[in-house]
């Protein structure tokens, strides 16, 4: 695989002949283009500093920083040289990857130049203070102190869909934006297909006579957050190029040569710290094992949010809450906590794993995750179609809580007040989190015809094989190929639904003496 | 005193008509001016997070993002529009903060666009380069293997400063840069007054019989940085809008409501960590306290280095070092780390203040310290005349290190090559320090008259009637007057060396039985 900047010319094989040439065009956007995602990494450090070092009193003069940062990086995507560049380049004479960049260029260029900059600004505008809105009408249980707000954003989400459509489907203008070169026809398709699966599943499972217990006990913070260190190593993340601090929610950020990640402790739940780590540790694996030589380049960042987030949740769910590797963890938090419970691996694997109902998509099991995705899913679209008024959300959030999850919502927050993606302008971002578990369902039955011998080595511990593999496979390829090509060269066939939903039944059919 | 935002029109008072006007202009570039302050913000941020969190491996990626950050602040602060603006702008209708920032942005505007890009650039390069030079000669005792670059670096400097001299004095252009207004013949003549009196100083205080006697024992370093804490919130440190952390050099960094300052800890030496915290909480209370109408106008930063250095040097010697606060130090550090040997606060007092020859500028004493300085100023000033040629600068430093200091200097390390400011292209950045124990010599003059009952408020660690006293009358006012009219204004006199010969002769008689 040759690398963008060898491809970037200055050789002849692209040269292209005197100034105005394509090599020149060429040399010229590749170095602006550098430039950019520079700056772009320097934004992202800005929201690390934010959430874990930045002084409480910070807050408003770091909110103009950011402004400031953001207006320079909408100029420069938008630059009109970008354009001119890209005519006079010739990509016949650029190798793959070199052409791959060209692609994702052009493909951003188009994006932020086709949405008028006043509307742009006016969505930075709204959405920013949205977010603040609905955290209040969160706190107060209070949706109609929300909902003009709402009603505003869906307004503005809608133009800006229009503008980025072409007189196509708006819902996938904007779901391109996560996951480019996906449909919502195709994502109706998978979905139609797990929903009643996993609605059938949830039942067995819930009304099964074998129940695992939830953990109890307290655990000693600066105990889990050695061992949530110890298992970020044990997952192959590098601290040479990283660091783990805690924040109120975990995230990873940065690419490259610098990508942190963060993580909780709560004193009565270590697995929301142990498994919180692992997961970001599957976000910052594959930003850090991208080819070095795609560093900075369009090429140098996880492709896609569906792929990305198949990378956290393999980490996290078949690897890490696999019976071989709860075992390794159960030993390991013997070690640490001494007697907390479990009487042994077996009863732990079923508490790692319990099933259990919830109104709270973040605190769901595997089982339950994608049923809150799918609702969310399908009310979005009906609020960018038109199709839904804001005012009528709550009551078809509630009727398809009702039906999917067999329980009824109590209050706004632990119902369609719950996310902040809405206010601030998501739409089209949830589905990227269950194309994330088919992935990873697609990407786990790969690893196990690769690896005969995964469940030995996750037993001691040992996940290199593993995340070698997905490296290998996937990781390093960064924004080569599009994210579905990215899986299918990984697995050897095109995207499925079927392995998630095997995985899921046989896992949790065993579990629950199904 | 009305702020720049108020004074940055949009009213009546400074309207100036329709499109084009005195007013739009105004308002226009007082805009682009607070974007550009804000960027410069996120710069020293990189700086901050370099210094303290960044991982090992993320250099090389971290250059990139600078370097793309600090080519837009260039392309910003020579942008031909801010020249457009200026001549439209009639400053009469401005008030008097108006007048100041604008001052200030025109003198920025000349600077930036008087030196031509390339040779900006060229120093950028080499300078970037020349620190790892220095410091692998510095470790390798060789100053041949540093002096071709040196050669480079003052070549470049001394055309940059022929740009910016428009025909006057080469020195005083780079000066400049440091301290707005300041000459390096003014400073010829305070240097010649302050020299002869510190060296007889310092050869009567080595030769008296009383000798303070060192610190021994080892410290908690949990219990300095807590200790460190308490200090700095007992001189106003505001933790609301800054923060300490652990560095290699300590520093101070940021303006407006993130100030950050960091500090290091040796277990056998605590007064390092103490009062380099207190040194850079002057830098940043400094910075904290300025008028917050000011925030990220141009009046928004501390007006020069040499008044900086005032703020950190009164608050770490003057007050810090003082009798009754030492007394106080005393008692607290009784607490936190037992008996460590002196017997009473007064042997501690002269612990704190002891004495003592040394090669090494940065573990100087206030006797000492600027002697080191003097000579600095003298060797660089002959280097940027071209009086001196590089390849005799170790002779010429160690002549005169005997001279004043009475020692020969051992090997380079321990003479011209223990600096860093040189390679990076600091010359007319020296002088500051010393300019600034000038400052604080007259600020604790006037402030001793203006709070008779000082010293029995420090006794009791309270020192918010001194740091106050400095908040109103010269921290809040920013970059609103010149530095030499700062310093008037609040001691009611011009600066001169007087004071500050007169206190350390009355402090360090009395500690030496003189």
């Amino acid at each position: 695989m040759s690398a963008p900047r060898e491809s970037a010319c200055g050789n002849s094989a692209c040269g292209g002949g005197g100034a105005g040439g394509s090599g020149e065009a060429h040399r010229e956007l590749m170095s602006f283009q550098r430039e950019t995602e520079a700056l772009a990494q320097v934004a992202g450090r800005l929201g690390w500093d934010r959430e874990t070092v930045m002084p409480r009193g910070a807050a408003a003069q770091r909110a103009e920083e950011v402004g400031a940062l953001e207006a320079v990086l909408h100029a420069r995507r938008t630059d009109p040289r970008i354009g001119e560049w890209l005519e006079k380049i010739d990509p016949g004479r650029l190798d793959e990857a070199g052409r791959a960049s060209l692609r994702l260029i052009r493909r951003s260029y188009l994006r932020h130049t086709k949405v008028p900059g006043p509307l742009a600004a006016e969505i930075a505008r709204v959405t920013s203070l949205a977010q603040g809105i609905w955290a209040q009408a969160r706190a107060a249980e209070d949706f109609s102190a929300f909902a003009p707000t709402l009603e505003e954003v869906v307004a503005l989400k809608r133009e800006e869909a229009a503008a980025l459509a072409d007189g196509g489907d708006l819902y996938d203008a904007l779901l391109d934006d996560y996951e480019p070169g996906m449909t919502a026809g195709e994502l109706e398709r998978m979905f139609a297909a797990l929903r009643p699966r996993l609605v059938a599943l949830r039942e067995r499972l819930l009304g099964a006579e074998r129940q695992p217990a939830p953990l109890t006990g307290s655990f000693d913070e600066a105990g889990q957050m050695a061992l949530a260190r110890e298992l970020a190593r044990a997952f192959g993340y590098d601290f040479d190029h990283g660091r783990i601090d805690r924040a109120v929610h975990p995230f990873s950020s940065g690419s490259g040569l610098d990508v942190r990640i963060t993580t909780r402790t709560s004193p009565d739940d270590p697995f929301n710290c142990f498994y919180s780590t692992i997961h970001e540790v599957g976000h910052a694996a594959y930003e850090q094992n991208i080819d070095r030589a795609f560093l900075l380049s369009p090429l140098g960042r996880g492709v896609s949010m569906g792929v990305h987030e198949s990378q956290s949740r393999i980490y996290e769910n078949q690897l890490g809450r696999s019976r071989p590797f709860t075992a390794f963890l159960f030993a390991r938090m013997r070690e640490t906590f001494g007697d907390f419970g479990p009487a042994d691996a077996e009863a732990f694997y079923a508490s790692v794993n319990r099933v259990h109902p919830g109104f709270i998509r973040t605190e769901a099991d595997e089982v339950h995750y994608n049923l809150h995705i799918l609702m969310r899913f399908d009310l979005e679209r009906a609020l960018i179609s038109g199709d839904l008024p804001v005012r009528d959300l709550p009551g078809a959030w509630d009727d398809r809580f009702a039906a999917d999850f067999g329980m009824t919502v109590d209050r706004p927050s632990n119902g369609c007040l719950q996310d902040v993606h809405w206010s601030i302008g998501l739409f089209g971002y949830f589905p990227t989190y269950t194309l994330g578990n088919v992935y990873a369902g697609c990407l786990y039955q790969a690893l196990r015809a690769a690896v005969p011998d995964l469940d030995d080595q996750l037993g001691r511990g040992d996940t290199s094989a593993a995340t070698g593999w997905l490296r290998e496979n996937l990781q390093r390829f960064g924004g080569l190929r599009p994210p579905q090509a990215t899986i299918e060269r990984a697995c050897g066939a095109a995207p499925s639904e079927a392995p998630l939903l095997a995985y899921l039944d046989e896992k949790f059919g065993a579990l629950y003496g199904g």
